[in-house]
């Protein structure tokens, strides 16, 4: 019995932490599809629903892997035998999506709602591609329609990573933008909108408000 | 008498076009260096001043330009033989400060408080350097120390971009970056930071706030 740990963390270093710690064979990746939020009782509501994948990778196959999308049922769960190309799926679009919203304060709909903010957010896809081509990732699915497809499915949602700043709490910035930036500068990929977007959002991390009377004030 | 027109919007594109006007004999260029805010009584109150400059181009130089700075006393002007440097000056730091502070809704000393923000602004002048270089404009300063002087003089000051943003108005984006981005294009140098930017207030520009319910709402 070599039992299974299944992580669901968005971005790039807590799957590779885990297979460090427990090895390839009992770590598995869930790339979860769904949004949810919490709302003001402190509850937390289930937004949306897409298909989601888990699996290994490297040809690895834990004995058990075949039950989670059977517990998890509701959440509409595929097995797949490489997990990787759907784990920088999800990074790319989360790129995109994330810090334009938590900088702009906005719901997901603006990346497509605003001619402006769809250039920002395809430049981000495309800086986010070319990371995945020189690390030799095939992306399962254009990432472009991808995120097309999350805005529409999502768009009166508001991101993760905006309601880590509006909470004030630490987003997954550094998981996601910081992580393809790193393995850009590995590969040798330059990323400075991805760059942009992290300086952005590490900042309003900072807690800035508490710093410097808000604006809003001066009005 | 020839006469002469004094122009002095920031950026690239209304002096350009005064030239194409009147010819290059009729019109001079002043970079006013003064930051200025309109209280909630609507009253305009100077909020510092530094060293400003009137100057033509090309050797050129209008009868009446020596007048200016005696009329403009208060204000510090100094003739310069060529404006274009100090108008580049201007420009790139303009072109870092003014967007960031807009996007964060900060006052200027944001720039320096945080190291993040810092890292961005000093990426923002990197590229308007290689831009001035590249269309053969020497700068009159260092514009890594000239953006720390102005910040540090201007720390408690709303940038103009953002009392635009704050008032809903339109901004000078298209002719400080965006103008930029253009020039850079044209002599070959790419500008992707200041193009997030530029996306970024154009986005806030557009009155997203109107669109979508703002987030902050939603805390």
């Amino acid at each position: 019995n070599i039992g299974l740990l299944v992580m669901c963390q968005n971005g790039i270093g807590s799957y590779e932490y885990a297979l460090k710690v427990f090895g390839e064979e009992r770590v598995a990746c869930l790339i979860l599809n769904a949004g949810a939020y919490k709302d003001e009782g402190g509850m937390v509501n289930l937004s949306g629903i897409s298909e989601s994948y888990i699996g290994q990778r490297g040809g690895v196959r834990n004995p058990y892997i075949g039950i989670v999308p059977e517990i998890l049922k509701g959440l509409n769960v595929k097995g797949v035998s490489d997990i990787e190309p759907y784990r920088w799926l999800k990074l790319i679009v989360n790129a995109s999506v994330n810090p334009i919203t938590a900088i702009l304060r906005m719901p997901n709909g603006v990346i497509l709602s605003n001619e402006y903010i769809k250039k920002l957010a395809f430049s981000v896809v495309s800086e986010g591609v070319k990371v995945a081509r020189a690390v030799g990732v095939e992306l399962p699915k254009d990432p472009f329609e991808e995120l097309v497809g999350v805005v529409r499915a999502t768009s009166n949602n508001f991101s993760s990573m905006l309601q880590d700043i509006l909470r004030k709490g630490k987003t997954e910035i550094d998981y996601i933008n910081g992580a393809l930036i790193t393995i850009g500068e590995d590969v040798g990929v330059d990323t400075p909108i991805n760059r942009a977007l992290y300086l952005l959002v590490k900042s309003l991390e900072s807690n800035l408000v508490n710093v410097w009377s808000p604006a809003m004030e001066y009005r």
